[in-house]
């Protein structure tokens, strides 16, 4: 891992939480990544980053639940952390498909990648947590190269 | 500007055009920024920045379009680019909106970047024009500091 | 006030939470609103009940969230707090909307009686606050009874 | 059955018929559900009470038709009241789903009583005859506790 | 007029109540549109044509609704007609809307015309009144030639 | 084939490309329906009608979709032109859905005629290539009869 001294990409300790998150599911796979992992971790950010490909609508909703439930980023075991991430999940969802959630059904398939992130964030003297969830990826019909790119962005209080 | 031999803080040469896009309105105050912006001239795309704050979703509406037409993204005479435009714009305000596409109507308010960004694409050995529009910002209620995050993205032919 | 042991219409001990809000909504101003009432005491849920009419969406987004704020169920310095109530009330409205969240707009009008109301619910273990939004009221043309009953119901974690 | 005149727990004979439906939903197995059950025998409604589980959306649209044909609140050989019902159906779907129409195609469950009510109401001089649907129960997680409460209302006249 | 005998366009005398609606939308302005005029009032229906132009979405809402009145296709003192109206055009603005119910507040504005109809018909048996609405023309950008063709249908029994 | 100058059903020589598309779906049966087929042949569009009936949304989706490119309305191989029918599809069947784009999902079926066009079009001095879609038919209860008309509209540059 870089040393955050020496090799910085960015200088992103004042970016929000929305932003690393987005840019992290972008940039993980470069060296720049490894700066918004550092500033995650500096703030104490819980956070988890997967990939899922399908046709299924249910098949991506339940990735991204699984995903952030075996990681720690949320706690299975409390239905108050499951549906904050739910709505946040479906939001970007809804970024995803642009006017009507379904996939399948309508003859698209989609390749994501998402992160979901959560941590304290301080508004007006409170100290809160919240949830955000980026997705990244293609969209197309079922042949390939016809596809183009998406992005959603869910955001939640937790 | 930076030598981009020398400097790279991406290598973003095999980047999506609309992952340009999306990372370009988040980066642009950054020096990251400008290796992204020379990808995208080195590949002879148009675009445009461009920055909205409202709570008459028109406004923003219009903001967007005339900022690319004005900075010639698109030719405001050609109806067929405006049409392209004009849907892409409204995709990416539905990740905004996430369910519904109303901003004062329901009582919340947005202070928006955008890039709009056209450029050719190879695909399947055809190579044709494509648009994206990448919406970066808040959301919130009309209270200092009660807003977060939220992206949009838009893609379309043209 | 009734005597809880004495005159119960309801023996409503064993009520949700959600369920309460939209029995007092619709009962408030019978006999039986107050074993409601008392059990929601009891069970110290902070709650209120308000009225709004109107052609103008945001009015009505308006009067809610305000009646929650002066009347304490939320705290309206927490983003937190007031980001779950705007979730809730969304979702009220899209059951008083069907289909569409527009009310002038599309030329109708509403007249509305609604009940917020926040306590903490037992799931699995865990003790947690949630916040329910209960709308009951009419929607119709403006012309004096050319309107008919609405109902619309919000939930969230706060 | 209570007799009427000694014991009311409502004084329902000024209710609406969507308030009636939408109470006796929630409060059928009490001794009150019967004050409102007679009542709407008392104005010659024609209504049915039942039940469905389900992630399955066509499952729950196609239970609610059922049982109203079935219990002759509506003629199943009547296209005309066929029409009407299937439509106050889909607009209490509306306020069950809050943004969108889905089940289980978006990972949540079902458990859902539904009431459905015919009956004449005077407007304005005219007596003519009207369909109200409420639909009360959880909606949430497969996961048994992770739900909460909802409820949606359509209406249409037959 | 021509004399259906000896002179038909169509022979429209199979066609449903929503086809002759659809084609009187399209084709009043030429010869064949009296075809279709007497095939309307052979069987009895009361129809009447309009056109309105607007970004302002009540506009078009009120404008076919006042045609219906005036031109005594619904009865305008009866809820139940009001109603049964009211639900078919939004219906058809639907089709012209083509994902969100919005014109101006998303910078489009529309040129239309309106035909509805009002007709009994016999299904399985049953003699049953319907109401369809078709509307026909323009929607764009607020800028002459920029706009294009759109049709949107709604259908409901009265 | 009927000769244009001596037996015109329409002098349609100055309808749009959407008009001629709408028509023809409704009309191809008959007489007329040559008229409108010279007219499009005239002016070198590019045009295939197709029939689906299904429950079942993904069918229709993919018969449009599969008669155009099998009738060289497209290019099966540009996914700019795949991309510009899939778009125009589903705003005609947003027309279809009124509110959801959902068949079988919520209990019924379609059985429809649709119209694909692509032509030329002169707007404010630029030629441009424009697609549109229409579909016409029934929508309903699965029941013989328990049907009625629908009709959708979409439009999209290619």
């Amino acid at each position: 891992m870089s040393n955050l001294n020496e090799k910085k990409f960015f200088n992103c300790s004042n970016y929000t939480m929305g932003k690393l998150t987005s840019l992290l599911v972008m940039l993980h796979n470069e060296e720049a990544g490894a700066d918004i992992e550092n500033e995650m971790k500096r703030r104490g950010y819980r956070y988890t980053i997967g990939k899922v490909g399908a046709m299924d609508l249910v098949k991506v909703v339940t990735a991204i639940e699984t995903s952030a439930k075996s990681n720690k980023v949320i706690d299975p075991n409390s239905y108050r952390e499951v549906h904050s991430l739910y709505h946040a999940i479906l939001e970007a969802i809804q970024g995803i498909g642009r006017g009507t959630v379904q996939f399948g059904d309508i003859l698209r398939t989609v390749g994501l990648t998402f992160c979901i992130t959560r941590g304290t964030v301080e508004i007006s003297g409170y100290s809160e947590e919240w949830l955000s969830v980026c997705i990244y990826g293609t969209i197309g019909a079922p042949k390939k190269g016809f596809e183009h790119d998406v992005l959603g962005f869910g955001y939640n209080h937790i």
